[in-house]
């Protein structure tokens, strides 16, 4: 098969590419873009093989490097996943365009007609560790957006992600939208990836998916704007007032659901009270779930099997079935703590007593706040979003999962007959 | 006098105690906000005289440095400038609070309740350059959208924004917004604040006005999300069809009417047959403005007492009568000039030609597109936004002029009764 190549060109090249088929991009009709989503859908299943022998070779180094279970799953493709990948596409085809919607129109005294519109934010750049999967995802939400994207992955999925960039790249020729759209940095050398992070002058936003240092490192090297995600050190308040059946099968589900997402729960703080009274059913349900506590000596004392905890339990994004444990007086000396170790993902609150919920709601600093609801539901799709990019952390732009309105910026046309001030 | 001291704590100390103020800030209501705006309006014109004498502190220093006229003009206080600063709180009280709206509510199929709210971003940092009047400007949106506010204004200014603090401080003292709400750093050592640029976890949002040198400094070294304010290099494209007079009379507005301000034009583009046709209107109309022209040969030989243009005339934002003016053959050829030289702030277009303006409109990258109309109004108050904290020329969050929503974010509170995924 004919592979259009991915890696001859510099970084800074590349983005000026980018740049130029974005403005291209910009303007296309949403069928024009759908039609692209629904050729790189079809081409990812035609071209699976291709594929998946060269994600054997990175699956071949991840073994010889020795990675662990977990990142060797992220790593690996199937025909399956790359079925999925395409219905994802797929999915976004069905979402509605927010390029051209007009957010707001109004008429000035003078005369002048002011409209607000959604436009593409130009060049989105998007930094991932191993998933390939989030080389499909965030190209299709980039392109139905109308942004042309620059994708950097993680250099242990680098045949994985250089084959599906060039299937997407194949599946482009066939389209409206140039190939150029589509850009995929092969270089794994530290500097120039770092280059990356400043060249303002094409790309218009960055967006860091992964752990907290590849974020830190974006954060703190880039110039262009970054849109923050994921890191998610996940509190839940179990209030004296909590009912039981309730807070134990929502304490079962944030915790044990899916341990290495970013909506899981991560540190439970319960009133003292409740704590007593049902001590026993709680360290029933840690124990038939798998789940280790850690707590000061309050808590080691009280549950068997527990850790006690350093400082740095209270700040740890375990994602496992680690579980950190504090006992406290009421719901003010919950939302403090989670006012100093919280990262403004997701908080929740189990209680009975709406005003207790009401004042947790309105105080904790968060993307999501919950009341009587666990904390996996911060998502895109569980929220009703569609598809997202990620889930930001920030205050700017976007917070909460972030779809494709998150993916545009607005733009203010200004139409009259001579007006001047 | 009793003057609140200012100058006392460390940078990152006051950044927290910012922090801490801005929790109880953000439940503040609306008419707790408003009777603080207008208590700090009516004390800063009962201490106006207190103020001028500080001012007058400002002056002495400015002119042994012999700042220019127009830097003295903008640090020079009078009392009638005092009640403008009181009238603008005032204006900012009648302006709707952002805080609290719910801007979508749903409900998903398993009963979980969502609601999108607006909620203030925390704490703003406040970084500017000479005038005075920022601080009571910032200050006032700041504290109407529930926010803290940390302002480090330039060290030409430091009495006078020192005094002013200290009558803010004073005046909220008598309300129920904590005096910590407002931080005035004072120190003038470079590192102290760079340090304020990494505050990250203290501060959410950091609002750099003032020249190129300043923002371009807090875009590099801030690790804090930084909101762009105000570098124009705006342009004005006089198509084949334009109207002689619109076009004049526009020109002029857009050039001479505030020649220092960010909205003003700095680059005509015009097509070649329209310069033939109308060139000695134009001429005349330029000597009698005083405006200089700068152009490359073509138009040194046809304009007199015009300057040659070098390359850096069409990146520069003069901010005085200059005007680099270039002829070009077509919309097309104006629209790439502003895609590589324009900085995405207010660009025009002035033709009777409705395909042509609406090709402009659309492919032209920037916060404000303006067809027939000068491109001055780029303006919270004159686009009917009310009193505005800067004008964005960043994509992300906030574009154009940026009024109280955009010193808000979003929070999703979900209530549920026991949901798990």
């Amino acid at each position: 098969m004919s592979i259009i190549n991915v890696t001859n060109l510099n970084i800074e090249e590349q983005a000026k590419l980018a740049q130029k088929a974005s403005r291209m991009l910009s303007t296309l009709s949403t069928s024009d873009k759908n039609d692209a989503l629904l050729m790189i859908a079809d081409m990812l299943e035609a071209k699976y093989e291709y594929i998946l022998t060269e994600n054997e070779k990175d699956l071949v180094q991840g073994r010889k490097k020795e990675y662990d279970q977990a990142y060797m799953d992220r790593l690996l493709l199937t025909k399956e996943r790359i079925r999925d990948f395409a219905n994802g596409l797929r999915e976004v085809v069905t979402l509605n365009d927010p390029v051209g919607t007009i957010l707001s129109e109004w008429t000035l005294e003078n005369g002048l007609n002011v409209k607000e519109q959604r436009v593409a934010l130009g060049v989105i750049g998007m930094i991932y560790e191993a998933r390939p999967n989030v080389t499909v995802d965030a190209t299709g939400l980039a392109l139905k957006s109308g942004n042309a994207i620059v994708l950097k992955g993680g250099s242990s999925a680098l045949y994985s992600n250089k084959a599906i960039v060039s299937v997407i790249h194949e599946a482009l020729t066939k389209t409206n939208i140039p190939v150029d759209a589509v850009q995929f940095i092969a270089s794994t050398d530290r500097r120039a990836i770092e280059q990356l992070f400043t060249l303002k002058k094409y790309i218009d936003v960055l967006i860091p998916r992964g752990g907290r240092s590849l974020i830190e490192t974006v954060v703190e090297k880039a110039t262009i704007p970054v849109l923050e995600t994921g890191v998610g050190n996940v509190h839940m308040y179990i209030d004296k007032e909590a009912n039981i059946d309730k807070a134990l099968s929502i304490i079962i589900n944030a915790k044990t659901d899916r341990p290495a997402v970013c909506n899981s729960l991560e540190t439970l703080l319960i009133h003292r009270d409740w704590f007593s009274a049902n001590q026993e059913a709680f360290i029933t349900m840690i124990q038939e779930n798998g789940i280790t506590i850690h707590g000061d000596k309050e808590i080691t004392q009280q549950i068997p099997d527990s850790i006690e905890a350093t400082e740095q339990d209270w700040s740890d994004e375990y994602l496992s079935l680690d579980l950190a444990l504090k006992l406290v007086d009421n719901v003010q000396e919950a939302i403090n703590h989670i006012e100093i170790y919280g990262t403004k993902h997701s908080e929740a609150i189990i209680t009975e007593d709406a005003l207790i919920a009401e004042q947790f709601m309105q105080e904790v600093d968060a993307a999501a706040v919950y009341h009587n609801a666990s904390t996996r539901f911060t998502d895109g799709s569980a929220l009703g979003y569609g598809a997202e990019i990620g889930i930001s952390t920030q205050k700017l732009h976007a917070r909460g999962p972030m779809g494709l309105p998150a993916l545009t910026t607005t733009k203010l046309t200004i139409s009259g007959n001579g007006q001047i001030r």
